[in-house]
């Protein structure tokens, strides 16, 4: 199954690249196909949801052949960056009926929570399905060591795993195999 | 399929009374075998998680059973009303991957469109599966003539059916029959 | 005082522009000094929070001088959208103690009662001061007529003043003069 | 000046308990007169906004004399208790303009991070100020140490004490002295 992750901050800096190079290598061990979807390859100067342009047949092209959706997206004001939100406003019908499985990240100890209630709430309007497991990155400055390796790593496999599951048994769902 | 309709007030004099005697009528037209759960049926002084209590078990006697569930509520300074809550916090496992439709009811124009979202971000830790269709009771008080019947029946049947189309499609997950 | 609005979308065809007029000839007959911040004119490719840029400084001259702020934002798939989020996170130090006023704009009949909700939270930790007053305007492209003014102008103005009245007042905090 | 603590959970082994003891003890010490208002001491049977009741006079007479209020809540299944909301539904009016600074207490890691936002968006309904500032008991079972005394309390002081000054800096608005 097509498990895309959408890498959802162009900032400058950003930490949650690794997070998602981390989830990427995660999901494909597990038996995912799957790549890393860059919102800065998806970039827009305003809302768009004509659907009639390059990149919007680009993401389309991508959501289209997906059994299930992975975001990774750190917390910024409480919010979702602004640029992930046009990435994903840019389609609407192709994520119908699919699973979204969240990363929260964050600079502080509270892993993104509230950035990932946000996304469930557009996710619903979206009619895609919601799982339970989130995978929650506190305090992502301290998360990765020198040499870009996630410390406490077997328990980030284990919380994967069960994060991984519960995106495939929903993804299971409508006669989808996982 | 069971449909249970969970009455989600018990406040004197509660509008959503009506609204959920005319989408259980509307459910059992649809086909759904279905009743109201009424929350002053399953009154508790305070938040019981053990499930060790008759009232729990009365309540997971129901939500075993059910295909999908429906909860009718009204809004209360823009969340839901304690008891509500209480209801829905005695249980856990048993809402598993079960679809939810819920019913916003106000006394405004805009249909509890804010309970209907805190309530989507409760029932995903449930483990519910959020349906993207809901019905926003707007102005109740003029929604239902002096008979009792409510008013503009063919618009609200339409609106009905597409509800229910919705929870139908969901319930089919996981190989769970419609 | 000075309360400029915020409009919040850059979508071609946007009909919040016209909401955004309406709400700054009703600030400036009700004393305030007014403009509308153009999200067009703050426009970056990704999030940036360094307030080193240009547009930040830009941004920064503006609400540093307001007295309190608007936003008029449509909702898109139930959250705001994607530029608006990046030119409020331009800044932060900047909005503390502002009381922050929103006008939410939908296509349908629930007046942008979500994106309201979640720019809520967002507001609260960039430390501005939510009010209760709220306008809604739902069917957005049903509200304004040929000649460009806003139908049912009498009952738009009411409450209008309403909602100016809670932001005044609220200014008046903090020793500042509303 | 009279900050009280809603203590907004009854649930028998109430962890939240031990919490708003420390706020207490810590409120007090920063020179705010306080009380616990316990939940358990204002059950209902079910909503009651009616304000007539001898339970909604009795809280009334708290909440008119607060120059600001604190809320200690765990977070169930996402949300806040239904006890809890049923004892805040019971005013409306006797909230205005008073500042609100939520304590969010959870079993597990991330210290009550959505029943906070949850409460927020109740409280603005409330015309409440909501501040910045919160504190997040996570891990709340291995917060406090068998005497009963907080664990790290220096680092929780600290944080105490940031919170009740954004409490005492808002509380100042509007004329009121802290």
């Amino acid at each position: 199954m097509y498990v895309p992750i959408i890498l959802g901050t162009g900032r400058e800096g950003r930490e949650s690249e690794k997070v998602a190079r981390f989830v990427l290598s995660e999901a494909k061990a597990y038996g995912f196909e799957s790549e890393i979807l860059d919102v800065r390859d998806y970039r827009i100067a305003a809302t768009d949801n004509t659907q009639a342009t390059a990149i919007a047949k680009k993401l389309a092209s991508k959501i289209d052949k997906a059994g299930a959706l992975i975001i990774v997206s750190p917390e910024y004001n409480h919010g979702y960056p602004g640029e992930l939100k046009m990435m994903l406003d840019l389609l609407y019908q192709q994520y119908a009926g699919k699973p979204l499985g969240i990363c929260g990240v964050s600079s502080g100890p509270l892993g993104g929570a509230r950035v990932v209630e946000q996304l469930r709430l557009v996710a619903v309007e979206l009619r895609m399905i919601n799982i339970r497991e989130a995978l929650y990155f506190s305090n992502v400055r301290d998360c990765f060591g020198k040499d870009g390796g996630i410390k406490d790593a077997d328990a980030w496999r284990k919380r994967a795993k069960i994060f991984f599951d519960d995106l495939a048994k929903h993804a299971g769902a409508f006669g989808r195999k996982p």
